[in-house]
C-alpha cells in the first residue's frame, strides 16, 4: 500500500516543486477548487532517493506546504505511455453515428501529450477549426503487469484521476484528411492534448471507480453529464484486455473513454474557441481546468 | 555529427553488453550476416558519462571487441515511442483492398514492443492464427523537433535501421474483433512485436534512404521484394507531417510502412507458423532475423 491517498504535484510558495498528499477538510473536497481558492495544503512526499511514487516504500514527510499552483500529478518521465479507449459510452457511440465495438478500441497518445493542471493549451493553427474536448476518467497503473486476469486487475491500479482527451475532429474523421477510416493517434496525440489532474486518488479513497459522476463544462456551461456506471467496458475488463500479450508499465495511463455531449455531437457541431475554459469534474477526484489558446 | 557510422549494440565474448561502431570490410557488408558468421568486430563507444548515443559528444574508444551476439541497436529506455505508418506502399494498399490515404496514416507501438536482433518472438495463443510479418525501413530521430519543415527534416535523423512490424491480422481487421473500423494499436502493439536491427546506419553511410532495396524472406522464401523508392510519402514528408504540433523526441522511431507481399495479401492468406524464421533485408543496412515461436 502506498503512503499517499490524494497524490498531487505542485509549486510551493517559494517556487519549489513537490509531490504531496493533499490535505482536505473532508473526504469529498474538490481538490482543484481548493487549489484555485488558494486554500490547499499538502504533506510533502519524500522523493529524495527515488522518484518512484508508486512504491510501497514511498514516505510522507512531516513537512506541510501551501499549494501555490497545482501541476499534473505525474511528470512526462513517469508516464511511459497513455492508452486511450475510443468508444466506451453508449450515448457517445451513438452521437458519433457508430455502433458499439465487440471489444475495447485502443489508440495511443505519446507521453509528450501530457499537460499540467491549469495549463493554457495552445492549439496549432491547422487544428483550430475543429478542436473538441472529451472528459474522461483515467486509470493510473501502479505496477507492471501482463496477461492480467479480470479478478486481479485492480491490484495493478495506483489510483484514478481526471483527463481531457483533446481532439482535432477534422484530422480524426474528415475523409479529406484521413481517407477511408477514422484516425486517432495523430488527431489526438499532439503536444499537450492530454491534461490530467488535479490529483490521483488511491483505491483507499475511491473504492469503486465504476460509480462516479463525470461532468464537463465549457465556460461554465454543462456539456457532458454522465456517470462511469455507463461504461460499456468496465475498468477490470479494460485492464485485462489491454494486458493481453502486452506489458502495462507502471505509470502508464488508461483513458477510459468519454460520454456523450462532445462538441462534435451537437447539431451543428460546436467546437472550442480561443480562450475557452474547459473543466472536467469527476466525483471524489475534483475538477481539472484548462484554457484553450489559439496562440 | 555523431562519432559512429554503423551503430550496433552487442554482447561481447565475456558476456558484457556494449554499444559499438561496427567494423566492416566494405561499405555495403551485411552486418547481420557477418554477426551470424561470427566474424563481426566493433569499436566500442564510450557511454560511461551518459547513454545519449545521439550526442555529437559521443566518442569511440580504442577498444575493439568481437561481437558474440547482436542485440537491438537501441534499448527500450532510449526509445520513447514508435510511430508507424499504416499505408505507404501503393501495392500493399491494393493487396489490403484499400485506397491510398490523402495524408500519412499514423498508429503507435509502445517502446515495450521492441525486440532484439535475433530474439525468438513468442506469440500469445490468442494471436497465433493470423500472425503476419511486415518488413520496414525505420527512421531513427536524433534530436527533438517540432513543426519541422520538409527541407530541414533530415537534420533530425540519426540514421536508419530495419524492422518487422509484426501484426495480428484478426485483431487488426476482422469485424468479429474490431467492429466497424480497422484497429492497429492493439493488434500490432503487443510485447516484442517490433524487432529492430541489425544496425543504425548514419546518413554518412546512407545518403539517400529513398532508394534502398527492401526484401522479406520467410524460411528463405522471398515474400516481399520492393524498394523504398516506391514509398507513397517519402521520409522528409513523414517527418514534417508527424511533427505538426507534435514533438518528435530524440530516440523515437518512425516505421515507414511495408510493401506488398505480406501473408494477409496472399489468396488464400498464409500466416506465420511456429518456428518460422523471418528475415528483413534492407540494402546497406543488412538483415534483421527473428524466429517466431508459439511457446
Amino acid at each position: 500500500m502506498m503512503a499517499w491517498k490524494r497524490l498531487i504535484r505542485f509549486i510551493a510558495d517559494d517556487g519549489s516543486i513537490h509531490f504531496g498528499d493533499a490535505i482536505v477538510p473532508k473526504a469529498e473536497a474538490n481538490i482543484g477548487k481548493l487549489a484555485d481558492e488558494g486554500s490547499l495544503y499538502a504533506c510533502v512526499i519524500d522523493t529524495s532517493g527515488s522518484i518512484d511514487i508508486f512504491s510501497a516504500n514511498t514516505e510522507l514527510t512531516n513537512e506541510v506546504l501551501h499549494v501555490q499552483q497545482l501541476l499534473a500529478p505525474l511528470t512526462r518521465r513517469q508516464v511511459p505511455i497513455i492508452r486511450c479507449i475510443g468508444l466506451n459510452y453508449i450515448k457517445h457511440i451513438q452521437e458519433g453515428g457508430r455502433t458499439p465495438p465487440p471489444y475495447p478500441t485502443l489508440f495511443i497518445k505519446p507521453s509528450m501529450s501530457l499537460a499540467e493542471y491549469g495549463e493554457v493549451i495552445t492549439i496549432s493553427e491547422f487544428a483550430q477549426e475543429t478542436c473538441d474536448y472529451e472528459g474522461e476518467l483515467i486509470v493510473v497503473i501502479g505496477q507492471d503487469g501482463k496477461d492480467i486476469p479480470k479478478e486481479h486487475a485492480l491490484d495493478y491500479v495506483a489510483g484514478y484521476t481526471a483527463g481531457n482527451d483533446i481532439s482535432c475532429r477534422a484530422w480524426q474523421s474528415d475523409p479529406k484528411f484521413v481517407g477511408g477510416a477514422p484516425q486517432w493517434c495523430f488527431s489526438k496525440g499532439l503536444d499537450k492534448y492530454a491534461p490530467i489532474g488535479p490529483a490521483i486518488l488511491s483505491q483507499e479513497v475511491i473504492e469503486d471507480a465504476g460509480e462516479l459522476i463525470l461532468q464537463t463544462r465549457v465556460n461554465g456551461e454543462l456539456r457532458q453529464d454522465s456517470n462511469t456506471n455507463d461504461l460499456l467496458f468496465d475498468i477490470p475488463t479494460l485492464i485485462s484486455f489491454l494486458s493481453k500479450g502486452t506489458t502495462l508499465e507502471k505509470g502508464s495511463l488508461i483513458m477510459t473513454g468519454t460520454p456523450s455531449g462532445v462538441g462534435m455531437g451537437k447539431k451543428p457541431p460546436v467546437y472550442l474557441k480561443d480562450r475557452d475554459l474547459v473543466e472536467v469534474y469527476i466525483e471524489k477526484i475534483g475538477t481539472l481546468r484548462n484554457t484553450i489558446s489559439f496562440g
